[in-house]
């Protein structure tokens, strides 16, 4: 199957993970094959969804930002399809997860550092949700790892 | 002070954030501005730490992969700064934060969608970290919405 990932996918997502911005050429260098094969295998990944994005990873606190989780369990009647398009549209909302377990949605904030304004971002938020059973609110104070691969 | 995060600053993280593969030709035509200043200012956005990292995000489904998410608390007793240095070093883990609120401990997990094998390396993982108090356990089984900034 031509669409199938392979060993060089895998290679070449591992070291984009680490960064983004290798140009092909040094894709190409690293992994001893041609520009042309790394752009070629780039540009399917991009196309199957494989690769969703190439973006960056800021200090939120440096920026003046908090950065908060909350993690969602709605009641068994809800159907968290109709609350999703809601929910993609608010831009203080950065991450949608649906998930199983002990959470059913987990939504990340990026807001403001006074916790007055914050808290209403928060409840603004919630009430777009309803059916909610338990929220989890958790603020990131320091991440101490990022990597993706 | 000339480490102060400026507009233009903002604006390139933005643009980043959306595509962390925007050349320096491509970020200056955007933004109105020459390329030396474009590379001057990330130049200063990694040294100083605002960048942490570019990186990609890819649909761990598709690569065969689960995506997990422990949110932990520890008992007061715990000193947070003694279990890190393990936590860092554990190839499972990949993305590591220190918080406050529901978790005092968030960890990404990225493992195999085997259920047996899984389950060894989330209890691997929980050994690692004593005086655990409780520990929520989420599959993302889907990104619906990833944005940074």
């Amino acid at each position: 199957m031509a669409d199938k990932i392979n060993g060089i996918d895998i290679r070449i997502l591992k070291l984009l993970s680490k960064n983004a911005r290798l140009t092909y050429k040094e894709l190409a260098e690293i992994l001893g094959t041609t520009r042309q094969r790394i752009s070629r295998r780039m540009d399917r990944l991009e196309r199957n969804g494989v690769i969703k994005k190439y973006t960056v990873i800021p200090d939120y606190d440096a920026l003046g930002y908090v950065h908060v989780i909350l993690g969602i369990t709605v009641k068994p009647s809800v159907n968290i399809d109709e609350i999703i398009p809601t929910l993609v549209e608010d831009e203080n909302i950065k991450i949608i997860q649906r998930a199983i377990g002990s959470h059913s949605l987990v939504i990340h904030i990026v807001g403001p550092k006074d916790m007055k304004e914050l808290e209403k971002i928060i409840s603004e938020v919630s009430r777009k949700i309803p059916g909610i059973d338990t929220l989890d609110i958790t603020f990131v104070t320091e991440t101490v790892k990022f990597e993706v691969l």
